[in-house]
């Protein structure tokens, strides 16, 4: 019987401290902006995906998540496979030995280790693994940040999902969109100590989604071009310069500035977008405390679509963070073991702050930085 | 016993359709750019102040507030107090017949007929009433305009409660301030069916003052110059044309995306303000939701430095807006009696919308644009 090729491999997520929020073009997923965020470690976030192919299959080519089919006809995941053909097709024209994948059906199963409910940007892992998985399935010897070309086109912020680290996604300028790629800024063991604490917001009606949302904000925010024109490109410069000096109070002051600007340009969009909500903002003046009690800037917090806080600190620091939250949430799932060996290490919160924080949140992810995608021999079937 | 002088006048409440945020001279309250606001009917808020002086009073000026003497030495109320006097020595060196009122000590007695816990600008009507009524003891010849740049020392937004109707405060160019003045746009009666229902937030703490707000905002936003440099002008530009042409779609979208980019750029300050909450938020919602229904623009809404949404809409389409509002919120004070005839006429939020609402506003003032300070002969003693 003919042979089943097969390659699995995981990939993470990952959290923007200088946000995409904007696109120049909605079919290549072109960005009005650079961005720049935070491999999380996959321990803790990571989607698992099989890619199989053989002359022996039937039919189209399938995708099965999280268990259930789904759909592959969309126009995002068609690209990536398409563009991905084309790679292997080019080897096998090459190199006649070569068996004849690009001709025949591929079966996807993926599966995240996370709750999609959790609200975290899934996308980007699950573009990034499907990818990565085909790529390896195919043997392409092409580079991360050349597949992450393929990745956006799938999730825009799936490109940064190729590396570990720290990853900025460079806009470029090119109509075509060859030059909106994802580069390595610096990789985990360049800073390992980065810490990142995600307060899952008690899930509420999913808001506009991020692609309707920026598109809207693109078309009707007027103070939406001085961020992309001059605010992206002052916060890119100064979070490389941070990560480079593993400067933490500089990290995080962008990463809450940025946040911040991203927010308002979404409350100026007409009609408004709100993805904060009161305890989201509770959780700002908890990080504000947390930094006031430190005497200095011990944490940051940052915001994507929706009201979960990331929470990005480090290591040595994790009594101050994890000893502020920790008391007020301690029957909330997600919390590591050692979590309650900091809990008289935080902050005493204002009681308006800390009930809401208590009332609204439903869950709690502890990570950090992590490495980008591994192949496995953990397979999906 | 000698003579006891005695003026005594009432002063309206504005609220701002294009935002006042932002000084470029404090001590001088000289603002960052132009802002425009409707006057609102005395009948439900004004302050009534009465202004006496004799050469019988001993002893220092004095202020006595809701019934509670009040610090009258503050730099603000001395810079009110220094120029009407001078105003004042000025007439009575030209003409020795007159009274030397400029040298008698002042008594000042001041009440509001709306509580100062609704939150709404009081100190805008308290500077107007105070100007007024020592410029009419003082028999002061100068026009609104002249006592505007008299009564925007005491507080910014007080220069705009000295005219009725729809008035703008030019911001001026002058470092001395002498062209930051208060214009009429257009009297109440060019448009009487302007109202507004302000639907008053629960008690929260009050937030970030709103002086110490702007200065923190003009001195971090990086969003805030393009507000001032390009949006507000043409808000104010696109604000006096729907006036002029009683043209309520424009004025409420004018209205709504001013309120969205003050907001945005205080939630772009860092540390971030925020000034409204989750129900000002369902007000946003609730007033897109009876826009929809109407199938055009027929209510705005609007917030100052607070939660408290002020809704602007004209007469013939008070069904709509007081009927919406009013079944939620049918046990809360301050509806007028017919508001109960509205009850059926509104639209029926979503429930999460309608629940925030329900919990979250305390009290209602139902309202309309309005005349400017009236000499009155009821007076406060």
């Amino acid at each position: 019987m003919a042979e089943i090729y097969r390659a699995s491999t995981t990939a993470p997520v990952n959290i923007a401290v200088v946000k995409y929020w904007g696109k120049r073009d909605a079919k290549l997923n072109l960005p009005t902006n650079s961005s720049l965020s935070v491999t999380l470690s996959q321990d803790d976030l990571r989607t698992l995906t099989t890619a199989t192919c053989s002359s022996s299959y039937t039919g189209e080519d399938s995708l099965t998540l999280n268990g259930a089919p789904s759909d592959i006809s969309g126009a995002r995941t068609q690209a990536c496979l398409r563009e991905l053909r084309a790679l292997r097709a080019a080897l096998e024209e090459k190199d006649a030995s070569l068996p004849k994948l690009s001709t025949f059906p591929l079966r996807i199963v993926s599966e995240n280790n996370f709750p999609t409910a959790a609200g975290l940007a899934s996308s980007a892992a699950g573009f990034a693994a499907l990818v990565r998985a085909i790529a390896d399935l195919y043997q392409l010897p092409n580079s991360p940040t050349e597949l992450s070309l393929i990745a956006r086109q799938g999730s825009g912020s799936a490109c940064r999902s190729l590396f570990g680290g720290y990853v900025a996604w460079q806009m470029g300028s090119r109509t075509d969109g060859l030059d909106s790629k994802a580069v390595e800024v610096a990789p985990a063991s360049h800073w390992p100590e980065m810490r990142a604490l995600v307060l899952v917001a008690s899930a509420a009606k999913k808001g506009v989604s991020s692609t309707s949302g920026m598109q809207q904000t693109v078309a009707t925010s007027d103070l939406f071009k001085e961020r992309i024109t001059n605010v992206v490109p002052k916060h890119m410069k100064l979070m490389e310069e941070a990560v480079a000096a593993r400067d933490f109070a500089k990290f995080a002051e962008v990463t809450m500035k940025d946040s911040n600007s991203f927010h308002a340009t979404c409350a100026d969009t007409y009609p408004p977008i709100y993805y904060m909500n009161d305890t989201s903002r509770a959780a700002v003046r908890a990080i504000e405390a947390i930094n006031t009690a430190a005497g200095k800037t011990i944490a940051a917090y940052t915001y994507d679509a929706g009201p979960n806080c990331v929470v990005y600190y480090l290591e040595k620091d994790t009594a101050a963070v994890v000893g502020t939250f920790y008391p007020l949430l301690t029957a909330t799932e997600g919390w590591k073991a050692e979590a309650k060996l900091y809990a008289s290490g935080g902050v005493q919160l204002e009681e308006a702050v800390a009930s809401l924080i208590k009332g609204g949140i439903s869950r709690i992810i502890q990570t950090g930085v992590g490495e980008g995608p591994v192949k496995t021999d953990q397979h999906l079937a």
